[in-house]
């Protein structure tokens, strides 16, 4: 019997790695989309998205440039005259590493070749609480994009959006990673370092709180 | 008193000239996303963008290159191993031309430009019942894709969709062209050849067809 198809989103960090590991535990044939986007941090995550399929067994992968959203600009994960912001988990704003509407133009290309493939299913590794407070984040922003799919694709084609992680915390993630056996050592979240992770960024202080909580070791190198 | 800001998407074709002309018409500043996709009129497209822009006076454009679309394939216009079918405006099916759900990808490259501009709209071309019958060229698409924004943006983000050709006929579309002077003698339809328009490509039927409803020398060179 032939596996339904999923196209999961990953990045190479901790989130879309669990996530895909979560996507083939409920059977699904994973193909793999990556993305750069001129982040600071592109060639580290790379290197993290081929090992980390590499690890999965996921050999049907795609790497995209959507190199566009430099040009376009407005956070400090493309445009280097805005620092990045040491972490503040307290602050309600949306922080300056938002990128506008990058998980739109994600899902878009997911969804493309989704459509191709003859998947049925996307997933991404979104978290709503336990996050940074982006609005593409949030379980309402990805049911809408679900119904405009429906919408926007051949009346054959039939796309579901899964959000494995989007209740979940930190902690939580990093328990799931284990209990699945996702490498969660070849991973790298870090937002402005491609060497050691920095430790200060938002990205860095929720995962380091998230293997405190779980009282597992992050094995990757902090600064 | 500052006008309101638009981002109007242009291909380079008639539809999205005259659309450009009417938001001019209709008040708004416009900046001009142009895409380059891997279609094969690529070259004669962007030049058309950039002959019908100067003409309406249009400064703040960006080329944005999504050639990962025809990595993806699927449609006769990236893959030249699909023929590009001649037009038959009677079937009801969705033809080869269709590019996966290409005006979602387009439209979430606009609203992440849009964000940053602060522009309040997005114009986009499609007509849905004088069309060749694509899904994402569909009202109750770009309602469900309005309606994405609205929860994937920043809560001080506010866009709207105007599609103001969408009920209109081609033949509607030109005059209303020649009544805005939009300069329909520099836009290009053909999806097949970059020299002088085919003529019987889906694209080229419908425009002819247009010209000679309304009574209009189309003065564009055909083979």
């Amino acid at each position: 019997m032939n596996k339904p198809k999923a196209v999961v989103m990953m990045s190479g960090g901790m989130d879309s790695s669990v996530c895909a590991a979560i996507a083939q535990n409920e059977g699904y044939e994973v193909s793999a989309l990556h993305v750069n986007y001129g982040q600071r941090t592109q060639e580290r995550e790379l290197r993290a998205f081929n090992e980390v399929t590499d690890y999965l067994g996921i050999t049907r992968k795609m790497v995209v440039d959507i190199g566009y959203l430099t040009k376009i600009g407005g956070s400090s994960l493309t445009d280097t005259s805005i620092p990045i912001s040491v972490a503040n988990l307290e602050n309600k704003e949306i922080p300056s590493s938002y990128v506008p509407f990058r998980n739109a133009n994600i899902l878009a290309i997911a969804t493309s070749w989704a459509e191709v493939l003859g998947a049925s299913a996307l997933f991404i590794g979104a978290v709503e609480e336990d996050s940074s407070g982006y609005p593409d984040c949030r379980a309402v922003f990805f049911e809408a994009f679900e119904k405009m799919i429906a919408v926007g694709t051949k009346p054959e084609t039939s796309i579901r959006i899964f959000t494995p992680l989007i209740h979940l915390s930190k902690k939580e993630i990093v328990l799931q990673g284990i209990k699945l056996n996702a490498p969660l050592h070849l991973t790298w979240s870090c937002y402005s370092s491609d060497e050691e992770a920095c430790g200060v960024c938002d990205s860095c202080v929720l995962r380091l709180r998230g293997f405190a909580q779980a009282g597992v070791e992050d094995k990757i190198r902090y600064a």
